[in-house]
């Protein structure tokens, strides 16, 4: 970030990776997050693909399955309807910079978690506002997890002092919103911590499973 | 449109432009609207520079006034966000069209009514979909109105049977929904209608003011 004191938008979905995302936005701006705004949307309007609540979700598949293909569990537009709303939170607070916590990695199967996706939405955004029009400043989409495994996500967020048994990764939780421990986002997950080194808070819980 | 019987998503406001839109990518493909999802939004979490119903709307000016810089009414990223959501259910439905009634002309203050911004969405989306690896279909954005005055607008919309008695246009309407008549959007309107010839249905209401 160009400018002392500037203002970042950083999307949060209660995962690991956004969390670790949040926390690094914060440290290097020295920011603090001012301001949360949840912003609800129902895809489930486009009917059952377009959300995985709605599919069943694969359970435990070695790494090879995993790589394979898009998973079943990929949102349509997902990360660009996400983004979007950053976009006009940012336009609105007049902030040149917006956070991400795509990863490329460990996850390859989703298009809109590429480098070359989060580049011509940059890109676009630049176009789509007034920032682009009358300079105000440049829209920046940044992505500091989009290159590192799941385990440097996880020493890189323990190092930030990330609360990881606030977070929440799991694509099938139960009635009570503990993870299921066997969809490939759990996996990956445990995968994170024990490569890592580290002991997964979020399992310590009194609700956990595990 | 390249495949016979193609899917395609049209964006629908209920303004004039995208109604005129939709019965232009109806006649073209002939396909009629299969259906209709109603995304709902509410930007006004973003604060009050978000949304023009939380600001003064300027009244009376003449074009030379609403041609100067991006208009008051301008809501922050509201073009990618209406085309994130058409991107989701293009995606779903394996559709490779998305028409949307932007116009450049009139209004050319919106950022994201230029030409150059619409293609950047288009290359984003592919680069943002399974489209785009898969090779399933080409995402493409369509705007047939970009070039058209309102007249020419109004006329087309005519030609096709637009019923415009149904649309709305205005900024500001007043608690049951009649257009003020005053706004940027109603003198457009209003320019339009009297350039072509033709009688705005949407006055002839009964509860229209005028």
């Amino acid at each position: 970030m160009s400018r002392p004191n500037a203002k970042a938008v950083c999307l949060l979905s209660g995962g690991l990776d956004s969390a670790t995302c949040l926390a690094l936005a914060r440290l290097a701006g020295a920011l603090g997050a001012a301001a949360h705004r949840l912003a609800k949307s129902d895809l489930r309007i486009f009917g059952p693909a377009a959300l995985p609540d709605d599919i069943a979700v694969p359970k435990g598949r070695g790494e090879t399955e995993m790589g394979e293909g898009i998973p079943v569990t990929y949102v349509p537009a997902r990360n660009t309807i996400f983004l979007s709303f950053a976009l006009a939170w940012a336009e609105v607070l007049e902030a040149g910079d917006i956070f991400i916590g795509v990863n490329a990695l460990d996850y390859s199967g989703y298009p809109d978690c590429r480098p070359e996706f989060v580049e011509a939405f940059e890109k676009m955004s630049n176009l789509a506002t007034m920032t682009g029009v009358e300079g105000i400043t440049r829209m920046n989409i940044h992505t500091p997890l989009i290159r590192l495994s799941k385990a440097e996500i996880v020493q890189l967020g323990a190092d930030l002092g990330v609360p990881f048994g606030l977070t929440h990764s799991c694509y099938d939780p139960d009635a009570v919103g503990r993870p299921c421990g066997e969809c490939d986002s759990c996996l990956l997950r445990a995968k994170g911590f024990r490569e890592a080194g580290l002991i997964d808070e979020a399992l310590r819980a009194p609700n956990a499973h595990l």
